[in-house]
């Protein structure tokens, strides 16, 4: 089962919208083990639409048409498929009545315009999931040997460009179809680790053994991905006959990758750094504060990201200006990006937000130096039971980049300190 | 003059990477006036890249290339287009002295590897901006009659995957060579008003009687494009003979939409809300402070996003639990959900933060409802000169969302005082 996605569009020519869905949908393809072999991005135009989807379908058995689905002139996916594949298009009033309820429900009338949307290629049927006002579309492409046109050669599929309503569409009908298509039953799956505190190439040299193991032996594969403040990203994909299968296997590439690589896994699959100390924080009853200069408030507001933060987040002094560290946090004349500032921040912040844990930072964000101190130049500290841990970094990066490296280290030191505090 | 562009990497296919460089080149290309009818990814994979590349070549004039020019084995562009085109490979000796000297720039020594990146197909020349170790490439198609191999009737560029070093390689050689080869001797340029308070379909509104005289009299084109807390942009872009009469159309055109949209228009190109205001509160010689409910940090973090900004952001208290409202900000009991909270966090902040001006904010980002208040309840206030205004929104947003147009729309709110007090 070779397949393709064909986004269409003349904003995304124009570079006026970045074409997200082709790299989800790429995913979401690799780990059904479905092969993908091109993306093609054309414009709202019908001969080069004709000529990219035509393309694609004489290189590969499926192609996935995203975009082109709305309701107005410009939106001319249904006409090109039915074009393409030499039928008509007939109104299906079972649609028409989903539209309507979909402005019922908003309180509006329906536009005329969007009627267009209930018109689907002959042969072709309608994708059940509809999240909004536009239809997805299954086309099965040649002939059809049985009653229900569900062993066609090939197929095209039409998905609108809204990604969430795309998302629910790819995942409740076309990977299941593709896979049913490509006879795959065995079952793909992965499971990130969030790592922090190593390089990606420091890891991969302490999971040598570990991958060389899983190809002599079997077993989940490991592949990385360096995700900025997201962490470096350890994701282990299992293939096998049964979830249950799958799941064994994920959980042994877990306890093995754990085994190596210990407490610099801190979280899995959608777990930030964020919700992991929060929740480490919660069960151990305790409150957090946040002292913060060269992030200028971009921990509290990661922190503040995870919906019931307030559980245990209580708030940050932003002290950017040296007066304001003084006069707030109680911060002694003299340098403030230095071990004596960022300790009596960390205390301040405890004692001025009425809060048992927390963390300062303080630093030389550029481009400028300050203070004698080269831009990168980093002071964090973590404040837990009144006892301060201090740490001094130097990053090689820009601007945006120290300040994002600063926050994902930071609260890593506090899950480490946390951690230690669970088992202690 | 027709363009294609062709990205490279099997990570892009997986999903593993999102293409932003299409969507950039693409965006540079309509602002020279040429015309890219296509986007197409492919795998590392010689057959792959062979069929994509050669169908781009016939369908186009010209075809960008990005990625796959790097030292692993993976790295096969070079290549491929060697082999497309007939020709061989030949090392360019300048190019490994200049390779060397990155690494040795670098204080390292260059792994073996990098030689690769100095084989140059024949016929090709090397764009001079080389900002990494992988040279781009212009590889001229089809026969050639003068001596300097520039008036081929097709060509070929090859470019970098890493943004950077690609878009100095755009920017500096290959848009000036298309623009040579397209015979466009006009220049088209653009610039972008950013506004907000006005949703994009009011806007055009506003604008109806603007764009009909432009369609009707020619002058600088209008587009809109909602970009969230980036304000809601108008583009104008105008073509003309020099240099000097397009800067004429534009500043004619930007002076028309200021009239009619006034004082929603908060900046040019690159100004962001947080460098209007910065600016503002520099030429007038007052300090900010922020106290954040809400957004956990947010508006300070947006503040310290601009290099420079000690020079008038001060702090913040981002005051999360109530507790800390009342004790730091002097709120008082009573909901903190309230035109008295907010009003009492922005008094606060000016008083515990030592500023002249503060803007405070405090609303129910969601999921679920607080104080009975539905999420997107959101109060704002300004304070300046001690006065304070408050006002009072519902968004019908998502926690994000909600959070991200706070940020916007309090910032606005102080823009329009500052503006109104330089005047008065």
């Amino acid at each position: 089962m070779r397949c393709e996605i064909v986004a269409v569009g003349t904003e995304l020519l124009l570079g006026q919208i970045v074409d997200t869905n082709s790299a989800w949908i790429g995913e979401q393809l690799a780990l059904a083990g479905i092969d993908c072999h091109r993306h093609t991005a054309v414009g709202d135009n019908r001969d080069r639409m004709l000529a990219a989807m035509g393309e694609a379908l004489e290189r590969s058995d499926a192609v996935i048409v995203t975009g082109g689905l709305g309701p107005t002139q410009d939106d001319i996916t249904r006409d090109v498929i039915a074009e393409l594949l030499g039928v008509g298009l007939v109104r299906d009033e079972s649609l028409v009545a989903r539209i309507e309820a979909v402005f019922g429900g908003r309180g509006r009338p329906m536009p005329a315009n969007n009627l267009r949307q209930a018109d689907v290629p002959v042969g072709a049927r309608t994708i059940d999931q509809m999240p909004g006002t536009a239809p997805g579309l299954v086309c099965p492409v040649g002939a059809v040997s049985s009653a229900d046109g569900d062993d066609s050669p090939k197929v095209m599929y039409a998905v609108p460009g809204v990604p969430w309503e795309m998302h629910q569409m790819v995942e409740g009908t076309i990977l299941p179809d593709l896979k049913r298509r490509a006879g795959i039953s065995s079952v793909i799956r992965s499971r990130t680790l969030r790592t922090w505190g190593r390089s990606e190439s420091g890891l991969a040299e302490d999971l040598a053994d570990e991958i060389d193991r899983i190809d002599r032996d079997g077993g989940a594969t490991i592949a990385f991905l360096a995700s900025g403040m997201e962490g470096l990203k350890v994701r282990l994909t299992a293939k096998a006959a049964t979830d249950a299968e799958v799941d064994a296997l994920l959980a042994d590439g877990e306890a093995r990758v754990r085994a190596v690589a210990g407490p610099i896994v801190f979280g899995v699959d959608d777990q930030t750094m964020e919700s992991v100390v929060l929740d480490l924080l919660v069960d151990q009853g305790l409150r957090l504060a946040t002292a913060e200069s060269l992030t200028g408030g971009m921990i509290g507001t990661r922190l503040t990201e995870v919906p019931g933060s307030s559980r245990a987040f209580v708030g940050s002094i932003v002290a950017y200006d040296g007066g304001v560290k003084r006069s707030l946090l109680g911060v002694p004349d003299g340098p403030v990006v230095s071990e004596e500032a960022v300790v009596a921040m960390a205390l301040g912040a405890c004692e001025q937000l009425g809060a048992e844990v927390s963390v300062a930072v303080t630093g030389v964000a550029g481009p400028d130096p300050q203070e004698g101190q080269e831009p990168g130049t980093v002071w964090m500290a973590t404040c837990v039971d009144g006892e301060v841990e201090a740490v001094r970094t130097r990053w090689p990066f820009d601007r945006t980049r120290i300040r994002q490296f600063t926050v994902i280290t930071v609260l890593d030191a506090l899950r480490q300190r946390l951690l230690a505090r669970q088992v202690g």
